[in-house]
């Protein structure tokens, strides 16, 4: 559908775009973060809606693929191709402008290459939070978050990067602006399109701008670290620890000892929180309205907790310094994963009642595979695992080259059998288009490239992602 | 793009259902609530899933316009036709089950056709909340509510309709049917098609079945009534009260005096809560968790906010039936409304810094038109105002027939000049396509034109809601 980006393109664009749009140095653009593969292409990094939306058009009227590119953090190759006409990759990199801040509407409106911890800042800078919180937000940016419905920490609270937007102003492939930019909190006029542009990868059109939802900040914070026998006791706190604090639960994080074993393997110095570190644990995190006391309402839980035989030990955060510690543990976790480096990762989501059923069948699965250390981990409040399996110590995951496929296999027809997702919150991507197609609903597939034809007819926008490209096959 | 349903089409469906599918009473599916227009059509009450799909698969083959019907308690007639060929009117109303519930999930399945207060019963059974809450809420019915992306009391805490959804099973044009009915928290896999369907108004495939999330019950609740001097120390009201009690605050109701006029008007024996009626009042529900009571909460907001001179009198329930007391005049004023008769009513919503500026400048632009009563309230909250106008005591709505055109657009392009929405919790429907057509953005336009034409090709979904009928003009 889509041709390659040549010199000429290079040099047509020369023609309409300032000099300080080119970048020559492709390096970051094209690699893949973890290094697996690398992309081609003609960087363009324009400064505003209106160069978006000339580039869009003069690569629309030429069929030349247009890959956008916000702070290269995707985990899916999502934003580099990994073969095909090589396309225009444009980076938001230039457009981090906050626009405007509506104190009194608790509303701010961002560009979409506006860091996440700037956007964090901002909000703060008015009194306000910006809840969406994950490991990479010193360097991915509003519009690939957006992009990719991206989650972390808060969604159990907050909800995901959807739930955090009001509006959107969208450069559609031919170039022309939607204008969405809305700050109602209430607008019945019409399809949806906000939610359908996130999410949808940058297959639809080009995010410029977005207006972001605010929340007001918790009176006060907590946070602990709790020892729990199992999984399934895990989600019986969730449970009573919500029946106590309603809302005020933020984080629920589900952590194996696996995860406190690779960091003191890649960082000798680590400092172990548990004496004996436990099989199982959870970060819990909370936020309180005024008059409740975070600590005390945390003793509470554990209290409760201990005697319905649900906890076996616990670290209550007695300080601001305390909590970024517990959460400094947990956020170190993927880097020492991606030091120890894995066979194969998975991002899958369960219905919260069979987390427990998942983990007791996959070990098990798995062992009939091959010998692996497995690190189980994550957002255990939304269902959301990080099932990460890795070599035994001694060996690398080359060595086990041969087993990835049937890894991957064996951990996602698990997950599809208990009506779980293979992509709870990385997205598709390039990497996933495959597992979407073996476990997506064939109508919703159907319906999925309908809307692609419908508003990419030429199939510029990043094109492979999410959907294959039908002239690949 | 369709053809009209007729004695054939009824012949045919007759042979492949069964005879207690069919409604010869046709009155209360054909009749818009306010009696302003009837239809026309043939009526067909399925079973289940699988009947609707056989249904579908027919009308589409013969082109035969198709319109969903949930509870019919919309007000922009987008269950019912006003004009073109007769559909086929699908009633949901046979199929009403709570298919399964999942309680240590806080998760109900339900199917198109259940009522919301059948649904709240449900949640309640399980000790959840489902918080979606209306006047209607005794007959309108899940599918509706999710097509037209409902709105109601509790938006400010906990997001329309839209947010109370996980999955859906829908029924596509062609009589596929998508499994969407997902429990997960997170899944990243793909377009937002839950979204699209939510808000389309039966115009892209009917909801069979929603997977809806539950939340838990706060521990403690309270209300309160009180009187401000003005929108805009409304506004400021709320803000200190989500700075003191965060995510508590679940509605925030603005309330003029005429309404309570109208209470009295229609029915002497109303007792206003105020010995004397102030201008402008708000009722406030909170609902807190386990260890903040909610009456000192409420008292200590009304306190902090007279000082600040936001407030000048106040009731505070002591006791549910308070509460409800409280509540049951907020609820009884849009029945007032529709006895009352009004000439012209908008459910719109603004940027909440610009609803002080909007009630100011609507009154005296309107009575350049005419002198009439006016009775302004909603959810203030969510920036989603009703503006209602009235004639004068002794004048009925039939007098000013000649002036409520240039009422609505006054009242409409005011809206749109600060930023706001002329549909905020109503939807399209039929009654407000030529609003869309002027206010929209174009773009939005191209784009919706596109994915009705992309996933209905025929055109028999609601044929003429929200997007016109091109065959019309």
């Amino acid at each position: 559908m889509y041709t390659a980006a040549t010199t000429d393109t290079l040099a047509d664009l020369r023609a309409v775009l300032p000099d300080d749009s080119f970048r020559t140095d492709t390096n970051p653009y094209l690699t893949e973060p973890r290094g697996r593969f690398a992309g081609s292409g003609i960087v363009v990094a324009p400064r505003d809606t209106a160069e978006v939306a000339r580039i869009l058009g003069y690569c629309n009227a030429r069929r030349i693929g247009v890959v956008p590119y916000g702070g290269g953090t995707g985990l899916v190759g999502g934003q580099l191709m990994n073969g095909g006409a090589a396309p225009l990759v444009l980076s938001l990199e230039r457009m981090t402008a906050i626009r405007a801040t509506y104190p009194s509407e608790s509303v701010l409106v961002a560009e979409a290459g506006a860091i996440l911890a700037d956007v964090q800042r901002a909000a703060e800078d008015i009194g306000r939070l910006f809840p969406l919180s994950l490991a990479s937000e010193g360097s991915a940016r509003i519009g690939g978050l957006l992009s990719t419905n991206a989650g972390g920490v808060n969604v159990l609270r907050y909800g995901n990067a959807r739930a955090q937007c009001l509006g959107l102003e969208v450069v559609r492939p031919d170039g022309t602006v939607w204008n969405g930019l809305s700050r109602l909190r209430k607008d019945n006029t019409g399809y949806d399109l906000r939610d359908l542009m996130i999410g949808a990868e940058g297959t639809l059109g080009i995010m410029t701008a977005a207006a972001l939802r605010l929340v007001p900040k918790p009176a006060g914070v907590g946070a602990a670290m709790l020892a729990v026998p199992s999984p399934a006791a895990a989600l019986d706190l969730l449970a009573l620890a919500q029946d106590r604090l309603g809302d005020g639960v933020s984080a629920f994080e589900l952590i194996h000892r696996q995860g406190l074993d690779f960091l003191t393997e890649v960082g000798p110095d680590f400092r172990a929180p548990f004496a004996q570190t436990p099989e199982w644990m959870v970060l819990i995190d909370i936020g309180l309205p005024a008059g409740l006391e975070p600590d005390a309402a945390l003793e509470t839980v554990f209290e409760a907790a201990a005697e319905a035989g649900l906890v076996t030990d616990g670290i209550i955060a007695r300080s601001g310094a305390d909590r970024d510690a517990l959460w400094h543990i947990r956020e170190s976790i993927p880097e020492a994963n991606r030091r120890i480096g894995s066979v194969s990762s998975q991002d899958i989501s369960l219905p919260l009642s069979q987390v427990p059923a998942f983990i007791a069948q996959a070990g098990p699965q798995l062992a009939r595979i091959g010998d692996f250390r497995i690190n189980c981990f994550g957002h255990l409040g939304d269902g959301n695992l990080h099932y990460n399996v890795f070599p035994l110590k001694g060996e690398t995951r080359t060595d086990h080259d041969d087993k990835r496929a049937a890894v991957k296999t064996c951990l996602h027809d698990l997950t599809d059998a208990l009506g779980g997702s293979v992509s709870a919150e990385h997205g598709i991507g390039r990497l996933k288009v495959g597992d979407l197609e073996r476990y997506g609903d064939p109508a919703k597939l159907a319906m999925m490239r309908a809307i692609k034809d419908a508003l990419d007819p030429n199939g510029i926008m990043n094109p492979g992602a999410v959907l294959r490209n039908l002239t690949d096959d």
